[in-house]
């Protein structure tokens, strides 16, 4: 077992030149812009030009409801695509990028763990190519706009009580989440009450990553609205003439960045909106370009398999035309203990009986990838040194009895050479016929979609709507919106809507207090509760730890 | 004459791999990191290697007071950098880059004009290589610390009254001017009023400017005062532990940008502090990079000679170890015209006495030039059509009794071959000894700066100084920032403090109404009025023509 931390052992590894590492999908230097050795754009344009050529599989990686105890998504997902290259696999990997703002406070990283990781680990977790400051910048002229109409005269006849757009900084800060702006007088701006968010919680975040091409994109733009008239009509960034300067601030930003593993397995690192007010998803043109460029394209979505997976499936998928082929449902003995009612603290020893009365989440959630989503499922125990053979025992017999694999996988220690097994099985699922099907159509009703993914997937009885919700619903119906896909803003610990009820909780409902349009991702959000938009940083920040030298070296980030 | 449009003349150039013309000054492939083809940044770690290289001339380029006519100093300043080329000299421009909110209201793009410019434009232009992001992500990472610091319990005793560090938008945002933030109880923050600085005001700005290295840069961050405890005493950024992630945020940030001039002349491109509140000249690391790389290092300062060059000089020059050899004085005939006051729109027909009425203008700053800064100088004429030889007799014959040569230069027009004659004068001017000297000493008191500043280059009679600036000013001494340079945040329109005072004023007193110390940067600012941080945009912004294509080629830019 190594006790190295991550960058330590990231920087160990030598990394390729990124053409060299391009060119083992056959991509060519002429279609990707270098970000200094190791970072590259990969040009979008390329998947017309490869149009007619035969996708790959494309492998979602989703995860039991999370707890306090990890699981590993994000590392299994890149040591899953290690492992394929390992046995001769073309892998592509398609991960979100990373926020800056939390690597400030307490959350570190998040590029893989271990020997699983995607690197150069602290430019990815930095400004990488600029994405993130371009989405920013691009909500902040949308906001600015806005406020600027209203200042010099509101042709449009802007309430600004009904504003919903709100601007982003890429940072835990929560001092900026409720203030008043437009103080002082006539030349500085209209008062009113506003808020800002953080940059991933931006809708020209979920935009990005779900347009097909610059021309939607800037439909989709063009679509966003960000609030409304005192007669109660809605206000678009097209009324404010917004998208094309929009546009022209993601015109590097919509081009999917590429990576390479500890292992030199490619990785496009592209997008990273919110799981909760936003579908938790990679941008679709990195999923697309994955399933053109390698045989094997692995992804994964926020959250849990409540949550993540099924954005993807009714949201990315749907809206992006993708499909997936085989699905990773990754666990650990410690968040199965967890789920069976053990405290955190108490999670080292053996205990099967914790981790059989955990496993109902896990079967709950296999149910719903094999029943719901209709796709053939493989459970990828993410190890660790504490797991014991009976508690690994435990989990075989509970999946042999649903015909369901489970693999240990040891990525995190071994890098691809302990994910052989998982992506054998992975292979073999992937060629397997499956039923794949979105959980609610667009043509139910609001509440029926509601509805649908309440009783299908969360295992609930039903939903409550609260009269405002209602109220809003209607509203949205008229404006034409009840055909879109929904979002589910919900607590991502439990698959009801109250965090404590972990493992698989029954006899609930789930109650909406309030739905928002997002008119330009295409989707409307659901929220359940109190959605944080904008984090906080911690008493102490991890801040207060990093460092650079004279050399550019990052120390301290993790 | 041509007629088409700054962006149409840079796209019908075919730039060259900037590789190829970083090879002109034998800058190797190794030392520079691509951001495409045609951006890269520069190591700012060759100075280290190269220390005990000649430097080249240091030419910098300063123009009359400015006027709504225009001069052309940044236009003068790559023609001049392509005629040295031209005539086979080694030349590199050093340049600021350019700020991304006002391209959105009426300014549009800062990267020269006609055939004198640098490219790619429009990334300069837009994101360019994410250095006023990282800068604004690092002065919002500070400003998140510091409200944190507050809402965790405030150890360290920070008056919420007296917090001086804001929070930075790239946006030209009249309604975060002033806001109140920490709204909505206790979880939220801590009420207090607050407000935003477009990023080019940033002190982080200023200090990446004047920072010779990565630790320079982190003890200048270390020293930013953020505001003061109830006791009165200065709270700084290395109170809050901040430096290390700061620096970590603009490691890239650091290294100057390599782009290329129209003509393919290399062009440092590095950083934009403004030029009221900071110093306004592109980063000292630029500068001093440009001089080991090339014989002729072309730069320029912001506003005219009495506030941009005399900033140069005392701040830059000094604080970076710097020393001019030739100083080019830019003028238009229409801006003498307007010095001779003639509105704009009578600018046109021949009017040789308004010239000789605002001649007295660039006589006072060519007197500045030779006998305070010690400078031999040269006047260009920046070429307009309307220009008549009578008008430009007068303003030879002006300069011809002070010794000064006047030379037309075309590089608009004509690119390079439009400033050979101003090139040749040049090399010829930088040959000369010359008397370079400070306008003040460090040592004299804060007051006895001001005093010198305002009598010797501005011509006033002496300061009168505000009770409340006087208090500031003792409390500055106290603190040990008495010895520090001075900042004059003065209007750019005219010599004195009143921006209707336009031609050469005298017998004017200059008011200074409050003082604030740049304690990182490194420099006291003195403000004579009100000073604009964040910028407005007009009732029709420019925004709204910016488009971009499915190829991402940008329109409706300038």
């Amino acid at each position: 077992m190594t006790h190295l931390s991550d960058i330590e052992i990231a920087s160990q590894v030598k990394m390729k030149p990124i053409e060299e590492v391009a060119k083992t999908l056959g991509i060519e230097s002429d279609d990707i812009s270098l970000y200094g050795k190791y970072k590259a754009k990969l040009n979008a344009h390329q998947l017309d030009k490869m149009k007619d050529k035969k996708d790959g599989k494309l492998i979602l990686v989703t995860a039991i409801t999370p707890t306090p105890a990890g699981e590993g998504k994000t590392t299994t997902s890149v040591g899953l695509a290690d492992a394929l290259t390992k046995i001769g696999k073309k892998a592509m990997l398609a991960l979100r990028e990373p926020s800056l703002g939390p690597v400030f406070g307490v959350k570190g990283g998040a590029a893989g763990g271990g020997y699983a990781q995607v690197v150069p680990m602290e430019d990815i977790n930095l400004h990488f190519t600029g994405d993130f400051h371009a989405i920013g910048a691009a909500n902040n002229l949308l906001a600015a706009l806005l406020d600027n109409h209203i200042h010099h005269g509101n042709a449009l006849g802007i309430d600004s009580r009904q504003i919903t757009w709100k601007r982003v900084v890429d940072m835990n800060d929560r001092q900026l989440r409720y203030v008043v702006d437009g103080l002082r007088g006539k030349v500085n701006g209209v008062p009113r009450e506003d808020g800002f968010d953080i940059t991933v919680a931006s809708e020209i975040m979920a935009i990005l990553c779900l347009a097909t091409d610059m021309i939607d994109l800037k439909e989709k733009l063009k679509k966003i609205i960000v609030g409304y008239t005192f007669a109660g009509e809605p206000v678009t960034a097209g009324d404010l003439k917004a998208e094309g300067s929009l546009a022209a601030l993601l015109k590097d930003a919509i081009h999917p960045n590429l990576v390479q593993t500890l292992e030199h397995t490619p990785a496009l690192i592209h997008g990273g909106p919110f799981a909760n007010i936003a579908h938790g998803c990679n941008s679709a043109l990195a999923t697309k370009m994955a399933l053109k460029y390698a045989d094997y394209a692995v992804t994964e979505a926020g959250f849990g398999a409540d949550l993540g997976a099924e954005k993807f499936i009714d949201i990315k998928c749907r809206l992006a035309d993708l499909k997936p082929d085989a699905v990773v449902l990754v666990a650990t003995i410690r968040a199965l203990k967890m789920h069976g009612g053990v405290p955190k603290k108490e999670l080292g020893p053996e205990n099967v009986e914790a981790v059989l009365a955990g496993l109902p989440n896990l079967e709950k959630h296999l149910e719903n990838i094999q029943n719901v989503y209709g796709m053939p499922a493989v459970v990828a125990i993410n190890k660790f040194p504490t797991d014991t053979e009976a508690e690994l025992q435990a989990v075989y017999q509970a999946c042999q009895e649903r015909g369901v694999d489970v693999v240990v996988s040891d990525v995190w220690g071994k890098g691809g050479a302990g994910g052989v097994e998982l992506a054998e099985k992975v292979i073999e699922l992937a060629e397997q016929p499956n039923q794949f099907s979105y959980v609610y159509d667009l043509e139910d009703s609001i509440e029926e979609k509601l509805t649908k993914i309440v009783q299908k997937v969360y295992g609930g009885t039903g939903v409550e709507i609260t009269p405002a919700a209602r109220k809003v619903m209607a509203n949205l119906e008229r404006l034409g919106f009840g055909t879109y896909p929904i979002c589910m803003a919900k607590t991502q610990y439990s698959f009801s809507d109250d965090a404590s009820l972990i493992g698989r909780p029954s006899d609930f409902t789930v109650t909406i207090r309030d739905l928002k349009i997002s008119a330009g991702a295409g989707f409307i959000v659901a929220l359940t509760g109190a959605v944080m938009t904008m984090p906080g940083l911690p008493k102490v920040p991890a801040a207060e730890k990093i460092d650079v030298d004279e050399f550019g070296v990052i120390s301290g980030l993790f």
